[in-house]
């Protein structure tokens, strides 16, 4: 696991688009059901006392480093931790997060609060500056937050898949309620964001999964918009952003241009097209389809290597294109983070 | 309703990137439940019959022509009614298609017939027949198959949600066996369309719907390579190939090396972006999120206004980037067609 620099490991490198001894790894979803040491914690505890427990969620995050050997630890936790702490109540199903009382009314938006992290979401400060105490500079530790697009999508409708519909529809019949509450949003997100810096965290992800469902002008006026006042709010430090969403082959370029050093790509795009459309203005993570790592074990290796070959070492950041299923046989995984071994970069 | 040139109406020329008198429309799934007047059809008998039944399928083709003015029509039928006639049964439930007996072996592969149209489906090619003789050459008639890629996605699986999953995990660990049912997909499919030519179709749509969700060299060896021969296998006669996928923003170059003269296109990548990757070399069809016909009507109105002008005329077929949604208002629908009325190209 030994970098160049201790000070800066790989991941960080990556970030910067600096050279690396080897293509870091990792993956969405790391610290999840595929592992049976997650599944053995989780038997004991619901999932929002996982989250809220940090001496349980940071052996969870630990474990994809410790068996898997992986670049960095996410954090384990749930981009609806912050929605909550706002005030919307949310209830963790086996289906799926439920919004009992959809955010659907200027009163309701107004009402939210916009939390203080020290205050209302202490103990996932309490997991990072454990993280980092546990970990003592081998990988770095990952922060993370839903993007305002995203974590409306959650909160304006009752069921996880009829949020893009019902966002959607609110961005067509009332655009200016819908920019209020991504304007909460925002700003409770960037405190979020900015607890975590101050609690240790060593890069952000910030998760607009679903803003691959809008058309690019409407991603730029209610997701775009919003990425980029949460990434120039953050006090930065130097640390890196990395922007995931989902289905992103149609806004490539414009991503690009929220501030955000790493791009986290989907499996529907090339990565040496995507490399070719933004050049070196940003460094690429990605993007393996998780499906994959459902197939033969020889074919997870080959095309996770495959994919470390296209990222073309630099400014490359190995890992899936959305999250790793639940059902995954984790010597795939494990596959898929041994094929970064034993190529240079 | 009037073409410029009779001969050659307006749908036709902008398959050829000729000049238009005004941008043509219409919309994917145009004759379905958004229509009380489909509903009333449709409440008689079952959604099998009804593609079964010439007479009532005429009846429900023509109902979009005749209520909103679009400038084609579609034949009313459902893209498993060829693999029906290849041996595998499907019950057509209200949550979609189930197959009983998923398509998994080499031996059910095999078994497979690939039909001919004028024995096994001639009730489609009766549909195309009486369409041109009751529109009598006012705007052209639709055929259409599914692309063999989508085609297995519903018959390696026994419902729809999981296709995608299943015929990814056959690629995987079965990919000699995904090849063998995909070509005979392609024998059948072509078969199809060439029956619908022979009884008269103007134009052929082949939907590639969930091509999308592969990786672009997956698209390739699973889908286009197909596409191609499918394309390459109808007696074409001059007649214009449109083909659609779902989520193409990443494969878009590689869909115009197809062989289709248009590339009917969704929502998630602008239509002038699509425009200049793919230059003269292929009209566009497109690309309205269908969401949007749920919104306010002069809403509609003028996204679809933009998006006849992003088409920049010559070209460009308008139309939606999905199929229209059975909730859509039949005022935004008929906003949507309006959209390109009093626009010079």
């Amino acid at each position: 696991m030994a970098n160049t620099n201790p000070n800066a490991p790989r991941l960080i490198l990556a970030c910067r688009r600096q050279p690396v001894d080897r293509t870091p790894v990792w993956m969405m979803r790391q610290a999840g059901r595929y592992l049976q040491e997650y599944r053995t914690v989780r038997s004991r505890v619901s999932f929002l006392d996982l989250c809220r427990t940090p001496d349980l969620a940071v052996e969870v995050s630990l474990q994809p480093y410790r068996l898997l050997g992986v670049d960095a630890v996410i954090m384990f936790s749930d981009i609806l931790i912050p929605v909550m702490a706002m005030g919307v109540p949310i209830d963790f199903t086996e289906e799926g997060p439920r919004v009992s009382d959809p955010i659907r009314t200027e009163t309701q938006v107004a009402a939210l609060d916009v939390p203080d992290p020290d205050i209302e979401t202490p103990f996932v400060l309490d997991i990072i500056r454990k993280l980092r105490r546990e970990l003592n500079g081998a990988v770095p530790v990952i922060g993370f937050a839903g993007a305002p697009w995203t974590l409306a999508t959650y909160i304006v409708a009752n069921g996880k898949s009829a949020g893009v519909a019902s966002a959607k529809s609110m961005m067509l019949h009332s655009p200016d309620l819908l920019h209020r509450l991504l304007e909460k949003l925002t700003l409770s997100v960037t405190g979020y964001l900015n607890g975590q810096i101050d609690a240790g965290a060593q890069v952000i992800q910030l998760f607009d999964t679903w803003a691959g469902e809008l058309s690019p002008s409407d991603y730029e006026e209610f997701a775009l918009r919003y990425e980029r006042h949460v990434i120039e709010g953050l006090k930065r430090k130097g640390i890196p952003v990395i922007l995931y969403v989902n289905g992103c082959a149609g806004i490539l370029e414009r991503m690009a241009s929220s501030g955000a050093d790493v791009l986290s790509i989907d499996w529907r795009l090339d990565l040496s097209d995507a490399r070719r459309r933004v050049g070196n203005r940003v460094a690429l993570q990605g993007n393996l389809d998780p499906q994959v790592l459902l197939g033969p074990r020889e074919r997870v290796f080959q095309l996770a290597r495959q994919t470390v070959r296209d990222g073309g070492g630099a400014g490359h950041i190995l890992n899936l294109g959305h999250g790793i299923l639940p059902n995954t046989p984790v010597e795939n995984a494990r596959a898929f983070v041994e094929a970064t071994q034993g190529l240079s970069t």
